[in-house]
């Protein structure tokens, strides 16, 4: 399908379709909603959060006759997960504009063809090898020093489907605890800490990214991003043109989140202080602190790019603190409701599983001028 | 039903209800998802722009059975208009809360009951007279100097149901032209500019308002709302001192609007500077440039304040101002859009009836530290 360009943008009361039913997409409906767009939502969870603020389908990804019926006469689709089967993107993307393209989502949902996407583009990333099976471990893992990160090529989020192993490790243990399905093995990096860019890009090509957050994680579980993140002008400018990068080679339009390493400052060239982790073709929870922070957030700026809207302003105003609310923590609603520096958001989910993320806390630092 | 204290504030995944499915339903709904409620709306428009982001229900709002049905089982009921009947609100306070309470209602909706409330408690207004039919009209003219307002006493809104009269005039046909209903006639205030308090009260009485803002309008619909609204301080504490008293005497919880006459300032004392012109028991028109402009709106204080929660600051942080988007000015979206000192409100009406309000702009003036 054409690109649209800026004199195609979608009218308010178009429809915009999203695939996947969590916090993001439930964040993104009411986005399209401040926007005047009518917004539908397809989730396998017959309680999906989105469900409450927007038009909601209920049905498993696989059916593609199901997303083709959901997708019918949405005006554009998008997602608000990567683990979208690419084929029904695919699919999907003859009967209306998908943003981002599919094209991101096959990059983004397999760890070996972006780590290789990466480097066929000088980006740095971490050493990595190919594991398609215990055999394939020993020799790369000897060449990263001993020790490194097994993961699976696909469906891993939240440090679900992997872990570390080092040369004393069995080969066939490790691989059976990952469900023993395609995998990389990549190299440990020796990092202070980890940031990540909230870019957008739109139709026109141009692009515009917030300030660069510092993430905590808490097992394998984002915690905290604070913005500012502590790092100089110039390593998060380089930050900043490493993502911009990588979306322009996708033609992406929307919300890209990519997550760096920071390493050590060691007096050395600023590129190589920054390895790639991993991108999201997606809002990201890392900019849920867009929210209280910036005259318009991450979940609008999405809208506004799929839309084939003009961006809006991604300056920042407060020095801010995002922490996630996570599994039964959803319990101290009371205090932090009435904490004058918390804003509260809560995602309606109702069961507080273990790690489940049930809402965010957004604290403003400071307010700067 | 006893009044809940804060112990008895709604958990995260209550159900709100709210009578009325304009916009401001609309983005009373996504406060309340925001917080983590579920929510439910009754509107008599079966495309109620509320039912976008909310659970729906259409019916007319002289249907009790229909109201009782849709009230069961919420954990609170509200409303984002004045002209609910008092006797449904009574009905449905025997099976949920209602807030703010009926007697509000009763106060709002009827302008001579208005005027006699706060002349009972020495607050400022207009001279007035009861008006029960057009030979009711000549001796309180001619008190009020020759001219006045005559306005219906129940469901005027936007200048509808008022007309202005003088001597000359017929008093048959102004009777007949605003509908031949019980009204008031108001004698004319020579004021400046008017301006209105948006004043939030919670369950233990507590109160908090936004700054005034001064509104100017346009054939009889609010136009533009502009904060710092340019009155002293003394002043506008004074304005706001009595929005608390009338939310305080009406044992009030929720977001209510005062709107008030600025005379001009002749030297005299404060009190004789200000006229309540009339006041809405619920979020308004004129506070909509808190979404832009505070770190929680008037939708999120109403929102806390009606299911027990602490209130949020309602602080400012910029000069701002709200411009009404209405009828077919929403054709220029595009502009407003690309503007980035305009933040874009859309209230997905799907027609831009002549006098329909159809979204806002809060323009942001200066940023202030």
């Amino acid at each position: 399908m054409a690109a649209a360009g800026p004199e195609t943008a979608l009218p308010p009361g178009s429809t915009i379709a999203i695939l996947g039913g969590g916090q993001l997409g439930r964040m993104l409906g009411i986005a399209a909603a401040q926007l005047g767009f009518k917004c539908r939502v397809f989730a396998d969870d017959m309680h999906a959060p989105a469900f409450d603020v927007a038009e909601g389908t209920f049905g498993p990804f696989d059916d593609l006759d199901a997303l083709r019926t959901f997708a019918e006469g949405a005006d554009v689709l998008t997602y608000e997960f990567e683990n979208v089967p690419t084929l029904a993107a695919e699919s999907l993307s003859e009967l209306t504009i998908v943003r981002p393209n599919p094209a991101a989502l096959a990059v983004a949902q397999d760890r070996l063809i972006e780590k290789q996407f990466m480097l066929d583009r000088g980006i740095p990333v971490t050493k990595f090898a190919a594991i398609d099976g215990p055999d394939d471990i020993a020799k790369p893992l000897a060449a990263f020093g001993g020790t490194g990160l097994l993961k699976t090529r696909r469906f891993g989020y939240d440090g679900k489907g992997q872990r570390l192993i080092s040369t004393g490790s069995d080969p066939q243990s490790a691989w059976a605890d990952i469900g023993g399905e395609p995998a990389i093995l990549e190299a440990r990096v020796p990092f202070d800490y980890e940031v990540s860019v909230i870019l957008v890009r739109d139709v026109a090509g141009r692009t515009s990214a917030y300030d660069v957050p510092r993430n905590e994680h808490r097992d394998g579980i984002l915690r905290r991003s604070v913005v500012p993140c502590g790092l100089d002008a110039k390593t998060q400018a380089e930050a900043i043109a490493i993502a911009a990068r990588i979306a322009e080679d996708l033609d992406y339009i929307g919300v890209l989140a990519v997550e760096l390493f920071v390493l050590p400052d060691t007096g050395g060239r600023i590129e190589e202080r920054l390895f790639v982790n991993e991108i999201a073709p997606r809002v990201h929870n890392s900019g849920h602190w867009t929210m209280d922070a910036c005259p318009a957030d991450q979940f609008e700026n999405h809208i506004r790019a799929i839309a084939g809207w003009p961006l809006a302003a991604t300056e920042r105003f407060v020095d801010i603190e995002m922490i996630n609310i996570i599994g039964d923590e959803i319990g101290q609603w009371r205090e932090i409701a009435s904490n004058p520096d918390c804003r509260l958001h809560i995602y309606g989910k109702n069961e507080a599983r273990p790690g489940r993320k049930m809402g965010h806390i957004n604290r403003v630092l400071t307010r700067s001028s």
